[in-house]
């Protein structure tokens, strides 16, 4: 069960005092305590774990300090979508707002190779009109011979050029909890003149320490992809590990499943899902077209399957893209051959538009429907 | 290599008969004609099989009524495309055109199961302007001890009524040859009051028996269903069985794909596809969103998945949309669990208008593009 | 449920008349009278389908001519197993016994292509003490362009060669009901040197029209293939339109599942169902380690991976052995990439000696550690 | 390309300094030293990474203080199977050897969980003459709200009760770095009674930052377990990240994959990939029967599947066995569903020894065989 406590609760105060000390007294009851700083409000939310089942919900209620309380059920307590929970679920990060309602693009390079494409790049996203980008400085390879990756030593310059452009956030894949740190640090020595959405790939979606480690902290959101080879409530529960950390600035990112029957695409589009995981969820969902897709093939009418498959996913709701480009896709170090061309970027940008738009039209013309 | 004779050629005349003399003394070399009527023009397609490699595609049409010649890959030999293949794919039924450009809604019963429940549906769909529908009289079950559908009993009352409301094509599975003869007849004995577009389902994407049987008739329309289990080639090569024997005629159907990654959907929707088929062949694409989906979930939105998906398809350039609808789904034989309701139907087209209406923009907005 | 009735009872007989007449006049119940012609006794059961629940199997014990009765789950009715379900389940063909204690291996042509190689076929059979084998005439294939067997043509020549070899089964897929009148009459016309076990195949194991048509006739034992992509349990039902239809004469194939995660086999081997289908229902469960592997890699002890499969199916209790070989398998017209050569056949037979030798140890062993 | 020193070479002298200088002027290559000590001799080895292919075998060979040298493909490049590489490829550990010859039975607790089951389980093992166990003290779980094992804290406990009844080796799964060091710990404040083989699971396959911290140690060997939804070749690929980072005592283990199909086991067992793994590697092969097939389901002869599998493994050459046992499995805390009772070991263990004679007179069968 979660407890919402009214906003801006002295938690020094006698009101609060005397709740928690109410609910310590609770037999077989656990009390985690979560506070979500905002602009205008801090929220105060108590969840009570272990023997809920005795508890009142209007007890609950009309306890001190409580403004409601919302009985959850075991799946996803913290992320899952409750009934009668109607808290919002947006999250703010460097002044660019991610909920259900919102759609970012992400586009930029799956890896990081030289400075100058990384400006290329960035160049580009500011002519056109862009403040989010992805770039790969950790990157987790199926062989141990292969390109690891720059690692922290590119991030010097990725951070510099993404505050000389006006990139905002960046979202940038980690594997192991140093590069918390390395980010951190690196960002500091910049200035911070950007930001930094961590990412989990689907090879650790469940490596339950890494996300442990990301959840212990609050300062980054945190973009997790669904798992090969599991199913999407596993991947689901996977994002709870970050939530009951602590951390609850988290998409949800669908990019494909492995499979053969996926063929002639690398992986299994899986966009179907995006309202699956927003019913399920109160997480954003992303969407990866590049990795789903993996080939630059074009429908018959010259269309690449890769912007059909992002129409796909925005027209039913998706709220986050993340997509490769590359100013000269032969010379990528990884995952060239499915790399955007820049100048393809405003066609790409368009598509988008086109897409939202209709989303945006079916939702009106279904609210009036169903109201009428 | 095919040769496309010049248009309305005269099979009984010198030309044709020089032209046929001169092929048939090539070695290891094999004739294969195909005539096509339409209502303008009769076309007439000699199919060279065997060993073509030594042709050359400059003396084939040079030779006397011939108008063009092209070499196929040996993959897809006539539904596929082939490079410098610009021969029209469309094909008419019923006044009704289904072709890669097109787009028809056959909404209906999964299964017919009484007069009064056909009925309904049918004066809803011309209601709503509809011309088609689906209506399942043989139904392939899991298990023998199930319901199988009516079978040819309820052929005369749904063929009536199908000529009542206007209905013109009507979508129904097959499973065995007799079927073909038993719709035949009940069509005769009604007066040919409606059309047929006879479906191959999933369990017999590969039953090349039943394939071969069908190709042999020209008179029916098939829409033929991606396989279970079998690579998305294996099922194109399905298709060119049908063409092998006669008939193209053939709409491919994409209906979801059984693992257990798709969950909590029935199948994995794999709409992604759309455009594949579209550039690997020249055949009419359609898609299934009720099978592959399988629950009446909805998007926290309100919007049910089964119209996510089907906006899906469509704004990547779906042909043909084959869903349940029942007016009692409660009470329906077979799967009701997914079928939409009657006064969903309004609804649900102005959604696809939606989509599809994105699609041209998109369409057009990608000529412009390229040619600019 | 199912009433067994005394053995050889007369079904022209008072007691019987009077049996009949009794339960054709319970209600909502539907009887349906299967008889088995053994060499020693006729069998004859009474099956009672529809709402059963009401019955109770006493009273059904109790009714004249009744040897005893077995309430069935809604599963598997005629093949599955049930609760205090004593009833034999093995059958006899040419001589030959099979059950779910008995183990035979049909080594033979995937493919028949000359009457000189099924001739060294069948003798280095003959030679190793075989009485079975596998020669296909009907081979369904992905393509409509590739070799299709040589269908009846070489049934005479097939026939003839086993009756001088003593061969008394072969194995052979069908894939349409004409197959079945082709074989009646082509072994009638050979004068019935032979038998055969009709096989269906992966891609029609939900060809159900296919199945009703080979159940219907109780001339020819069956041996049904797991169908890819869907699941055991599918494939169960698939076997029980057979015996529905009045064919109990059933063995089940398993041949690997298609799937990425099996490479680098061609499917993924199965066998650990071996167990599984014999305790879900009484067939005999037969593996095809041929088209499982589909490939002639070896350990690095050079054992072949086709015999280490083959090996596991029979410690674990398989009863029947699928398996190609091929004189000169470089030029044999389907699947040469995988059969075993005539010299190994000896190794070949030894090696399955020693495993099924293991799983009667096993037995052995278990059935003392038991009771014990 | 691996050049393999001559044993016992001193790495002061002259000759070994003579060489690594003279390969140090090699363009474009770089060395990797690994040393292996062993009991009798210290193996020198040292790995020429980059541009080999202009490097001649024979010349590499003529080196002083080479004894051979072998070129390795790009895959798997330490643990692969290359040509005409005869290097042994068994580690001792705590006595114990592990090489593709031995078998290793490891049955234990999935999850520690009371003391007094972890001394009534080993207890079992001494009588049965058993050296080795399985102890869960860090669990992954779907759920961050499930019991995630008792961690380090069980260690001490553990540690002594192995030592108090001659346990020298524990399979344990770790999850992060810092395990290592609390096992180390743990097993030196206990005076180091025991040893432990690190376990890697399902989840961390491909948690290469894992994997290259347990490959930077050489004190405890790995048991690798092959990863969920991903291709056996990717999963390889994992172990060589173990490898390159120099820890070569590695085990690869077997433990079914997710799918439908493998309904109803909980996982599709993958044994049949025993002889592949022994071809493409020099691993070890461990095989998980309790987690491939997750229940005690019997086949109709009353052996319980999990023994099935197990025996399927092991007549193919399974190296080691992983399976679950528990005095109380409906008191367990993990997965107590498919484990075994501590009265049905000494069956189990016959089982295994029947199944693993049978294997061995297949082996010396084949080898007669192609030499005769």
């Amino acid at each position: 069960m979660i407890l919402i406590l009214k906003p801006n609760i002295d938690t020094e105060g006698a009101e609060y005092e005397q709740l928690v000390s109410h609910l310590s007294r609770l037999q077989n009851i656990e009390l985690r305590i979560h506070r979500e700083r905002g602009v205008e409000q801090t929220l105060t939310e108590i969840y009570l774990i272990g023997n809920t089942a005795a508890l009142s919900v209007e007890d609950m209620r009309s306890l001190p300090g409580v403004d409601h309380a919302v009985r959850v059920s075991e799946e996803y307590r913290i992320l899952g979508r409750h009934k009668d929970d109607h808290r919002s679920s947006h999250f703010d990060y460097q002044g660019v707002r991610f909920s259900q309602d919102t759609l970012h693009v992400f586009a930029g390079l799956c890896a990081v190779d030289t400075p100058e494409y990384v400006e290329t790049m960035m160049r580009t996203l500011r002519d056109n009109g862009q403040v989010c980008t992805r770039m790969g400085a950790y990157k987790p390879r199926t062989s141990p011979y292969s390109f690891q990756g720059h690692g922290k030593n590119c991030l010097p310059y990725v951070f510099e050029l993404a505050g000389k452009y006006g990139i905002k956030i960046i979202a940038m894949e980690v594997t192991h909890e140093s590069h918390l740190d390395e980010i951190r640090e690196a960002l500091e020595n910049a200035g911070n003149p950007t930001g930094v959405m961590l990412q989990i790939g689907t090879r650790n979606t469940q490596n339950f320490e890494l996300l442990k480690s990301v959840g212990r902290q609050q300062e980054f959101p945190v973009l997790l992809k669904r798992g090969f080879g599991i199913t999407l409530d596993e991947s689901l529960h996977a994002a709870e590990y970050l939530a009951s950390e602590g951390n609850r600035k988290v998409v949800f990112g669908l990019r494909g499943m492995k499979t053969n029957i996926a063929a002639p695409h690398r992986n299994f589009v899986d966009f179907a899902h995006v309202p699956v995981v927003k019913r399920l969820t109160r997480m954003p969902v992303c969407i990866d077209p590049s990795h789903s897709v993996g080939t630059r093939s074009r429908g018959p009418e010259g269309i690449l399957d890769i912007m059909h498959v992002t129409a796909q996913g925005v027209i039913a709701g998706a709220n986050m893209i993340l997509v490769d480009f590359h100013p000269e896709p032969s010379k990528a170090l990884v995952d060239g051959v499915q790399a955007l061309l820049l100048d393809e970027l405003p066609l790409f940008l368009e598509d988008i538009r086109i897409a939202r738009e209709a989303y945006e039209q079916r939702l009106s013309r279904f609210q009036r429907g169903f109201s009428s």
